[in-house]
């Protein structure tokens, strides 16, 4: 099981990520395009930082929205979607192909991602973005119950999936994110590392009602915000590789 | 000798340029790469446009100034222009790869191009950035008579150039063009195809003094923003095709 | 009843609309404040012909959305369009203000209008928003059966509104625009007309399915995006003046 | 002498400077207006923390340039840069009338700063910007041995000035700032108490070479980047109001 993080989110003088500090502690970067944070130099660096410790790069593609940093849902059309992701992956590609670095998935992120979650129509012209790009690339979407009906329709367009979990995020029973607005939506750390080991070891997590639910994760998602996030990524390292 | 047209300046429900009309007419499509015009729908009905036209495409990188439309002299540092040439070849590399297309060529738009030509540290980022992309991509500039010192830089680079000439535009004595704002800087449609043939035949052309200048040009720079534009390339294929 | 129009929608190097062709014939003017077209350049200048034909100004914001001219429905939180309401009315109001002109309402543009129709919430955010603008402004909204309701919402904001019908647009039976995509969505100049007569002499409508709907129309809002639109204005006018 | 400090530049949820603990050592808040920085949420927040303060405020506007934070001069021209300035003081001032606060003075920012003191066609457009604003604004530029011909270029504009020194740089024989490149071009502590108190006291400060240079400061700009900023805030507050 695999260590992705979202990372390259800032943007000319605003920061934003300890970038230096997560890398050498993940193994798939999800590198921030353009629309939503990373400006050409900051992915410059970070395609840089990447290929010094040997981590696995992705683009992360977002709704056009820096105020918003890609986090409100907007209403683009199927094409506006796929000629987005196409620039922004275009972009990201072109740029770690000049870094001697060759990028291999695509992860939606904030808004984009949700909606391609909820929404068959999104999920659709994502799948129809990604297939369509010139290269073969994977793309990262969110182990749920529906995993089976998402390889399907990835099927359709000869796309090949990458599922991740959540490795601080408490699950309802249906295998969705409880709402953050949830007391007990976020994991303490035993119970984080706790949920690791049980995903690695079982294939399966245990709901916020106790139930058990089988979840199959290629990668867990890790966030690298402030120093805690830092640490915490390095206990799921150390359990994750451990055994 | 080829005629190069910039296209897909359009920007969202902005209309620029008479896209369709142009390119079955030209050679070379400088396609704007979302920095001062081309959304990406707009750079992907761009590159089908010119698929089916068989013209040859490049990118038509500049400044981050949608509001001036990339005219405005901005003070990027040198790695900031390499930064942001890389991010914006590789969007239109990429979108044109995935229509089947090879992009070939890089033109700056613009200040960008006004700022190459006129200060060597800048042409020298923008060599550093053509020449570091993953891919062999020439460099279009103007035509002037520092031509042999501007391939001495570029061999330094291992940088191919393709020089260009304005069919339109009366030069001064130094091989620059007349300013905007001087009477007879614009040519009528007779001097213009005058200088074509000129240009064509005899490899010179004749200044706003009257002196010959020798000007050896790969391509003609043309402009397709209104009928009348449309028109004098139609009338500057004609000639340059014709004999 | 009044004539109001969209104006001042051009962007930098983009120009959208007729702008001095249509500003002699309305009464309002609705200006864009640089989040979905109209640059500060634009708006001043926008001003000027305002001026220049003792046309009442409006403000006319919208979701921050360049690349979909704000047609582009946006998941804001209510603070977030309270503030960018805020933001945008201000500019406006303190150009006009220093053109000697004296802003008047406030009428939201593309996906933000259609959110405050359809959205009890949104409608809410935009209300307190411009109730709370330092300045006494009118809000223009659209005319509907629920106007009566609309109006109460707009009293606990202290707010006073005005109704805008649309005079080339056909209305279903709930009193709302047939949508574009269905045929007869869109009247001839003749119905366009006849729709007017009646709004003004009768203060009905005909819908689609023919019955006769009650509708208060402070002001009808018309287009000036092409020599069409404007033959149309002029005709509206004549009419609406002349009984 | 009074204290001023850049504020509200935060963007989206891109944080930068410590504004909570800046803001109640200053006097004065140079409040970012939304083109390097400062979203209208951020304004918002920002007019609401200096008025918990009683801090007087002032519009900074700036280059249109998100990416390079304002800081990379633009070849605006001078109908470009009045429209600017205007759109971003109407903003900020309608803003703080609405939050019950008063816009008191307008400084610019980064390179349309430096531009400003460096420039005479910048520094025109910039007092012909503030000067035509509908409300009497004074503009805070930089301390130099020419404040006198600078007041002369005001006086024709019937505009009142405010002058800064800075507090934490070494200024050259000239009385402009020595360069960030050089070594001793930001002061120590100590220094900048000493600074500091020669000019309140004195008037005067001493240069590089150790020469004493007459200076009349109205105000100190000051810096609340990170804790060593605030702490040195809190010595110069100190130290001003202490005698």
């Amino acid at each position: 099981m695999l260590l992705n993080c979202d990372l390259g989110e800032s943007y000319g003088s605003w920061t934003m990520g300890l970038d230096a500090e997560v890398m050498p502690h993940i193994d798939q970067a999800n590198i921030a395009c353009g629309f939503h944070g990373g400006d050409p130099l900051t992915m410059q660096k970070t395609l840089a930082l990447a290929a010094a410790h040997g981590v696995t790069i992705g683009a992360h593609p977002a709704y056009p929205d820096l105020a918003g940093f890609g986090r409100r849902s907007m209403a683009l059309s199927a094409e506006e979607i796929i000629a987005s992701v196409h620039y922004q992956v275009a972009a990201i590609d072109g740029m770690a192909a000049s870094a001697e670095l060759n990028l291999a998935y695509v992860k939606p992120h904030g808004a984009l991602y949700n909606d391609m979650m909820a929404k068959r129509e999104v999920r659709a012209a994502i799948m129809q973005a990604v297939s369509s790009y010139h290269r073969p690339l994977k793309l990262m979407l969110q182990a749920t119950p529906d995993a089976a009906e998402h390889r399907r329709e990835a099927e359709e367009f000869g796309l090949s999936l990458l599922f991740e979990a959540f490795a601080d995020r408490c699950y309802d029973d249906d295998g969705k994110l409880l709402s953050r607005r949830k007391s007990g939506a976020v994991h303490s750390r035993d119970k984080m590392l706790a949920q690791v080991k049980q995903l690695k070891t079982q294939g399966t997590l245990t709901t916020v009602s106790g139930h058990t639910l089988p979840l199959h994760a290629d990668t867990l998602c890790v966030h690298g915000d402030n120093i805690e996030g830092v640490k915490a990524i390095q206990d799921i390292r150390a359990l994750v590789a451990g055994e």
